[in-house]
């Protein structure tokens, strides 16, 4: 979950198409409205192949999940794909690829999605299968134990068997004390032991309802045709109870400077990185999320960064340097700098000159030239996105379920444009102090007391 | 919360009782029984002096506290001083001074609990009052009000206004990034400011019923005296809703090394704490809370511990340096070491002379005199405790409140007493392991870069 590199190549994917509107499978047509049930609906024509992706959203992730029941959000992502009332388990793999379409599914803190890409024609037989498991699902114990022993083992072989994912959990759960993204998506592994039919069916009654999703149609297919399917199909799905804002315990101020130190025999080369508690696009006041964006762009977006001139190119010390931006989250989200050095160059060194530059951003600012080249790199980046029907499905999605609208998503590009040099040293200022932020440091075991 | 000096004390108060009967105010004949609505009662006779210890324990802490309302537990202690729908609010501290008595109240993360000293003639009248605001409080939006104006200044001047307790905060949720002891007691501020009136009935009713809570009553009365007064006085307030066991979420495997700095003007001599995440004696295996208490007493117990001969009295480079563990909490607790440097010492020097004492009692372990000496030091230190009647309520309160029974305070010396050398070092080389630690820092401002 650090580096979600779709997400980037989300927000660019839009930009450009409001930007260049001609190129766009954005034409601006995007239609939004509500079925009977509450559940919300976004089509994006885009009528460039006969193809259709087709993605729901519940706005339920892992930091909506109730203390002592981390990973159940991800587990139960997994629990879709088995058996309903109506299909086998597995029908529902078997029906796309048997009409050479391919599907899967995601769990973040904020959401879970469920998607297919499929020819047109199909669409109403993906939505009778997604609205089917909105509500029929067959939780069995025999179902529970199952598939909790796939996600034992999914956490085994992709964070317990990887140091650098070890280490990013403990350091997420350094900078985060009270907010839930201090805990991992996929779930601890003693709770996620713990989960049963009991605490699924709870989570599944609560959670999995139509006033609680959005469904995404972008693709060869018009608004009108997408309403009368969904009306067919989803609409038949009862609303659920209304469920409560979704307000999250929030972060204290943070006083200190935090350092996680993972040494491990199967580390070669060691790196860090040091990140920071901000706001994300839906707790930000306006234009601190823009700035902050450009900010990561211009200090370590790539290779035409400071970070990456700097350490990689000039003084050759790094092998590896740059920044992130994580900003569409439902709260307050982190900004993060890492790097890892090359050749006989020591990481502390190579620390020490990503502090510089932070250091130098945040107390001399951006020029008016570099913030233009900045804004100008993400919309020359649009042109090796936008072509993925896909990644502007998930931008919507992702918005309107982490509190964004339409509308945020249309008017991002302009307000990218509007950001000023002045505001992105504020933020610089404001956010990367360095005694309050939090370090993670990879090392070899021989370097375990460095 | 970090150092309960009278956790100390208590528990070496009946550890003296058991083993020198004939001084001990706990005669062994502690009567334990429950009143029909489910309320649990202690009688510790101490005939000494005309006075009687009279607590009521909750079993609610801060550790129970619902996600985002943290400081409730705390806030609820205070509003326990209120009005009720028979007293004025101040009226119980007024009968209780007027007859020289003293009363109080504190809260910790696994209980709540409220005590008056006074002479048994006013038993009666304590019980009555305490009865009363179990069940009767007024509780309006101006009380509220008013009272969360008061915990919030106690949390400015006690937390905010001092750099030890900001970086403790913060050293504590690094440390626990699951448990809820990971939390402040007094609270965040930014959840202290939302407490509201829906928040604390809900707590109120949840949790001040006889069915959990406690009634210790020590000193010049007769059990039977107690069971009379207590039927007439607590055996009148209806039980409540049974309440869930208290299962709270536990702190996965730790994997790192963690710090926590904090740099600060107000700061003149810095000093340093590494603290483990250890069983506690209501978590560990038989044995291992007695072990881990002797290991804290030689490491660093007082004056002829391992940590204060080596550091202050043969290098001289330290002014303080010890141990201590926690060991009376409902869930895992914490062992800690700390020092500070005295003259030209350097704390980065006093922090390598802690690791490597602590490193060599992990890998020598302690020796058989070495052993028997701590022993011996507990029941001298006990002889300047035992005097203290509320010391010894105190211990039965904690304990019963923390998953323990009456048989578990009066055994425990016994099983001190069994401890042998191999099982000390065995804890030292489980528990203490550096490469999974977590060390708090205080430094003075110009130290920042230490």
């Amino acid at each position: 979950m650090k580096r979600p590199e779709w997400l980037r190549a989300m927000l660019l994917t839009t930009a450009l198409a409001l930007i260049s509107p001609a190129l766009a499978a954005d034409d601006g047509t995007v239609t939004d409205f509500l079925l009977d049930n509450g559940m919300e609906v976004v089509v994006i024509p885009d009528h460039r192949a006969p193809i259709v992706t087709h993605m729901v959203w519940y706005k339920i992730g892992s930091a909506d999940e109730p203390p002592g029941k981390s990973g159940i959000a991800h587990f139960f992502e997994h629990l879709m794909f088995k058996a309903t009332t109506n299909h086998a388990a597995g029908e529902f793999d078997r029906a796309v690829s048997d009409i050479g379409g391919s599907n899967n599914a995601f769990t973040s803190y904020d959401y879970t999605a469920f998607h297919e890409t499929v020819a047109p024609s199909a669409l109403e037989q993906m939505m009778g299968f997604e609205a089917d498991r909105m509500r029929n699902l067959i939780l069995t114990d025999d179902v529970i134990k199952t598939e909790r022993d796939v996600i034992l083992e999914e956490r085994r072989s992709r964070i317990d068997n990887n140091p650098q994912a070890v280490l990013d959990e403990e350091v997420d759960a350094t900078l985060w004390q009270n907010q839930p993204y201090r805990i991992p998506v996929i779930g601890w592994m003693q709770e996620m032991e713990q989960l049963n039919r009991t605490d699924a069916t709870a989570f599944y009654d609560k959670y999995y309802r139509p006033n609680n999703a959005v469904l995404i149609v972008a693709g060869d297919v018009e608004p009108e045709t997408v309403k009368a399917l969904a009306e067919k199909t989803y609409g038949k799905v009862a609303r659920g109870p209304d469920l409560p804002p979704r307000v999250r315990p929030v972060e204290p101020e943070q006083n200190t400077k935090r350092t996680v130190t993972l040494s491990d025999a199967r580390v070669s080369v060691p790196s860090f990185s040091t990140q920071w508690v901000v706001p994300s696009y839906h707790t930000a006041k306006p234009g601190e999320a823009e700035a902050l964006d450009l900010l990561a762009e211009i200090l370590g977006g790539g290779n035409r960064s400071r970070l990456y001139q700097a350490l990689v190119v000039k003084q050759g010390i790094a092998s590896n340097a740059g920044a992130y931006f994580q900003g569409t989250m439902l709260d307050d989200t982190n900004f993060t700098v890492f790097g890892a050095p090359r050749g006989d160059a020591k990481l502390a060194d190579v620390e020490a000159a990503v502090d510089a530059e932070v250091a130098r951003i945040a107390s001399d600012g951006v020029t008016p030239d570099e913030l233009e080249k900045a804004k100008d790199r993400y919309i020359r980046s649009m042109v090796f996105t936008r072509d993925k029907q896909d990644s502007m499905a998930e931008m919507y999605g992702s918005t309107l379920a982490t509190g964004g609208n339409v509308q945020d998503v249309q008017q991002w590009p302009d307000r990218i444009r509007k950001v000023t040099a002045d505001e992105v040293k504020a933020v610089a200022a404001r956010y990367l102090v360095l005694a309050r932020s939090t370090s993670g440091y990879l090392l070899p075991q021989q370097q375990a007391g460095n």
